[in-house]
């Protein structure tokens, strides 16, 4: 896989250096049980801990404010599975948008089918949910509001501090919810500044191995637990902690640059790809033009976005053709934009990591002309 | 961590060379998300239908019965979960024992708390649940059944055909499931032969690492998810799959000697060790002489078992006082039992793997006679 251009990275990203070596040591050298009472078990104990705390301090939360899960998807449904069963008393609502990541919309269908009014609100043509839509949707029977910090298809940031005022200015005993897995290690997050009650993050997406997850949960807000089992983690998600995959997690994020620093650089290249993808005449930009630059999604008119996908592919050029947790569907967050079949069908997602370089989409550009030379001969 | 004599294996494993092989082989070189439909993806998924061919050929399941979880906490909780929730409308009651893990024990008391009937059957003298109770309790309103095939805490084998069986002659539309955890990789096990419905085992109980589990569910068999996302693993289990630590699971599960060539050689361990620890007049044993041999409870009476484990960390040997689980709580197994509370309250448990030596035992047995010594002098 060495000499692979690899554009996929919300997909998943590469395992890096740190990451594998804390995983190692872990296996080789402090592989207990955390629960247990000896030596071996309290030595694994103290990887929970040392992560706990690397992880609260980037997203400037308390260390006993942190839970591990196995990922995003669990982390998200306990997130909303807790908010829900918690606050079902005080009523029946829950306000969420048409672009959620399925493991959100999923979670919350499933509340819906149980007879909770649901609110999905769309994205307006820049792809962010307006201010006022947030307002007018939050009341004080909503007991639950999820909103991701940035979309996986076309990077749009979302207001969630704005959700935040709407639940405080209305009374609502909501609380809120924010998947910051495409914004983690990315976007610098402060959780008091976005105002939320949890947050939720994924390992895999920022060089740790899949497998690991964090729900963040504000200290003093109470969530029912989905799992139960022999206490771990004050209840909350019980099982033995993955300890390898916690200390990778802790490497992966010792090893994130300044998310600032880097956004800065991201731009660049960001900027770059848009630029001369665009002077290709092949292809129009899906993402809106303050999207975080990580995520970049095209459509190449007259192509089929999967036939594209192979042809670059077998040029050693790896970009999806919509997220990979939607395997084959039609993307939820293009049709919400609005976009015509024709675009939505010949969708591209190129979504980059610290390690991609304009190199890279120099080599992405040749393999999308070569793509169209074929097309033309054939 | 070289030399320790490690005898807390029913808490936790070292993962074994091949896991962590395995495991290095995903991070580096096959690290794709396996929904992504590029060649990064397909080669990762590659990884995912090569592990469940190994676990089903061990259990002598299809391939399409094996679902990954995060570990035996989460399997059991969406088998038992998903069972209830498939079955609720044609009875209320659920048959369970007093000696399960607390992930079954919790999750079904969840169930309890919302109204269903519980009978939580007792162990005899034994250790084991009785045939007659199993009949006794299993009928046409009987929505789930739930029994380990092997105790954690003591050893002993229950009778899970018998509970099957039970299920048939009474015509209940009852599931069940095994908590196969402690079992899996020491004992043969053939789903058909139990006639289980659902059967959970966890890779970190057989040197892989902590953070991979697997749930066996019959073809046929529905249950509703517990978890909801973008449709991974049949929408049963969705979220990206851990691939790095499915790796591991198939290296580990390659390593597993055969169960019932292994099963002689623990046996002897395991004989020796009773003879060893009983001639130095201090124990008793509080495993049944049946059980599966490698688990060995025994009270250390005069002694509390805090005490006795601390001295033997610091002499270098590993056990653990009660069930890693439940972390300084009271064994529910032991007093189930019908133990008096001096004998819980010394008690010891050493658990054992295929790595193991008579020389593990002659170092235990030292150094539990180190500590009598130093109680008479002290």
């Amino acid at each position: 896989m060495k000499d692979l251009v690899y554009l996929d990275n919300s997909a998943t990203t590469k395992p890096c250096d740190k990451a594998i070596e804390r995983l190692n040591f872990a296996l080789l050298e402090n592989w207990g049980n955390p629960s247990s009472l000896h030596t071996v078990g309290i030595n694994a104990e103290d990887i929970l801990i040392s992560c706990k705390e690397i992880c609260a301090k980037t997203i400037s939360a308390r260390t006993d404010e942190i839970y591990f899960t196995s990922g995003g998807t669990e982390a998200n449904n306990i997130a909303i599975n807790g908010a829900v069963l918690s606050r079902a008393k005080r009523g029946r609502k829950i306000v969420t948008t048409t672009i959620e990541h399925p493991s959100v919309l999923e979670a919350i269908k499933n509340f819906e089918n149980q007879g909770f009014e649901v609110i999905y609100l769309k994205p307006q043509q820049n792809g962010k949910i307006s201010e006022q839509d947030l307002k007018d949707a939050i009341d004080e029977k909503t007991i639950l509001v999820s909103i991701m910090l940035v979309n996986n298809e076309i990077g749009s940031i979302q207001p969630i501090k704005a959700a935040a005022d709407a639940i405080k200015a209305s009374n609502s005993p909501a609380l809120l919810h924010c998947d910051a897995v495409q914004a983690f290690g990315k976007l610098p997050i402060k959780v008091s500044l976005l105002g939320v009650d949890l947050l939720t993050f994924s390992g895999h997406k920022i060089h740790a191995p899949k497998g690991i997850g964090v729900l963040y949960k504000k200290k003093g807000v109470h969530i029912t637990p989905l799992i139960f089992g022999g206490g771990q983690q004050e209840n909350l998600r019980p099982g033995t902690e993955p300890v390898p995959l916690i200390a990778a997690l802790e490497g992966a994020i010792l090893e994130l640059p300044n998310p600032n620093t880097q956004l800065i650089k991201a731009t660049d290249i960001y900027n770059y790809a848009k630029e001369e993808l665009l002077k290709t005449g092949m292809i129009k930009i899906n993402s809106p033009k303050d999207a975080l630059p990580y995520v970049l999604n095209i459509s190449v008119p007259g192509w089929r976005s999967e036939t594209l996908l192979h042809f670059l592919d077998s040029k050693g050029v790896i970009v999806s053709s919509g997220s990979a947790c939607a395997k084959g569907a039609i993307s939820p967050t293009l049709t919400a934009l609005g976009l015509d079949k024709k675009s939505i069908d010949s969708a591209l997602r190129i979504s980059f990591s610290r390690f991609n370089t304009k190199s890279d989409i120099d080599l992405l550009v040749k393999a999308l002309t070569d793509a169209t030379n074929k097309l033309k001969r054939s």
